[in-house]
């Protein structure tokens, strides 16, 4: 069975509706593609007990990682690891090695010209504060460190809310782990569209190639009246050549079925 | 207090990264500039189990209004239905105004001869088929047709999937209900933009913006080192003058200690 992840989203932006939350697509994308299933994806606001709750939750449904973005900042409002410590019921407790990252941050800038030499004030220290037993993970590209915590039956890992820091530490710390812990099977997908045929004449149809492959999800997206259909395949796999065969027959047998019932495919769109 | 609202949306492509979550984001705009507060947005799977636990999830929480997207249509995986019925213990059945809508656009459709004359198959009968004590809201742009399940102490909303037919119905028949019930305050926001000041020099500023100014919110939004960072102001007021005056007020105190503390303030951007 393949691990399972959900993603947890801090901040108000998100909840006005100010920010697209492009990163929880961004890492349900490359989580998938590892072969992990992402199972629920939950945004709250900037507040203790909202991330706790979530943190809390998600434990519960034993999942095996659970990834935060956001809220790991120098603002009084950076307070996703204040959440994540009381979810777990552990201290806040400065973390050398943290402490070392942001420290060595600021001196990296200052020897680059970039900030006068700057003292460590409580905003600073604040980024190096982690919940008991939690790892600091390096940030490639900003101050604040992401955050990694390992209690065996769940990992749990907190990245920044800023897109190129949030994907630089998953690049860099996250990948890998989730790599190897996936088992083997790797997503595979991809699409067809079709032309003169309705949504409601297409749902037997899918069903009826589901039925007969069941490794292979077919779910359609109707773009509005008149509009091609894209029906979009996907399989999990061990290997290439295997999941091109599944979804191949799959398609085959679609396409026939569709055009069987007065439908046109279009060729295929090239993914990018 | 602003009445609260959680936002469900369901959709495998949501959680394999295929589709960016605008309906959240769309949605969560719409209902902040009535004066609702956006409390949680929650992503689940084509699953009714899934489904089914986080609408009970939400009720736990006595949110007034729930709105979930996505799951309506034809298709053998549009399970939303279902999962509000099981979460709320209620029957699924044929729901005949309902049905009549579903019925009407297809003779429509056959009228404009857009389509032959097609029956009415299980997997349309299903578009009219709603939980017991539901509402079915009339859909301008396609098929199926929204639903309402008023419990007094919760309303909940269930909207399709594809963005211009959620649009539709939500302006059409959920705006207003919205307006009526959110009470008088309506959500204003603005930014400024500060240059040559970190994050970590700006944040006890804020906080002492906030202190000063405790009907004023604001968060700051890095874009990276040596950008500008956005500093978000943002109220829930009864008009539009008594909102000015407090983000005016705040803007003045931050830009000035931004000044005092080396940074510099950006002219403002226009807001489209």
């Amino acid at each position: 069975m393949n691990q399972q992840m959900e993603i947890i989203c801090v901040g108000n932006e998100l909840l006005i509706g100010k920010t697209l939350n492009t990163n929880a697509n961004w890492l349900a994308k490359r989580a998938t593609a590892f072969g992990i299933m992402v199972k629920r994806i939950t945004v709250v606001g900037d507040d203790v007990d909202e991330i706790a709750d979530a943190v809390r939750e998600t434990l519960k449904r034993r999942t095996k990682f659970i990834v935060t973005t956001g809220g790991l900042g120098p603002t009084f409002d950076d307070k996703t690891l204040k959440g994540i410590a009381k979810a777990l019921n552990r201290k806040l407790k400065v973390n050398e090695k943290a402490l070392k990252m942001v420290r060595e941050k600021y001196e990296a800038y200052f020897r680059e010209g970039k900030m006068e030499r700057v003292k460590l004030t409580p905003p600073r220290v604040k980024m190096g504060t982690l919940p008991e037993g939690a790892e600091p993970l390096p940030n490639p590209v900003g101050t604040a460190p992401g955050v990694i915590i390992d209690m065996k039956e769940t990992v749990l890992i907190a990245l920044p809310g800023v897109p190129p820091e949030m994907k630089a530490i998953f690049e860099d710390s996250v990948a890998l782990l989730l790599k190897n812990q996936s088992g083997d099977p790797v997503f595979f997908e991809t699409s067809i569209y079709s032309r003169g045929i309705i949504e409601s004449t297409l749902a037997p149809l899918i069903d009826q190639v589901m039925h007969d492959n069941p490794d292979v999800y077919i779910k359609s997206h109707p773009k509005g009246w008149g509009k091609d259909i894209e029906m979009h395949f996907s399989t999990a796999a061990k290997d290439s050549k295997t999941a091109k065969n599944r979804l191949g027959k799959a398609i085959v047998q679609l396409s026939e079925l569709v055009q069987e019932n007065g439908g046109k495919i279009k060729p295929q769109k090239k993914k990018q």
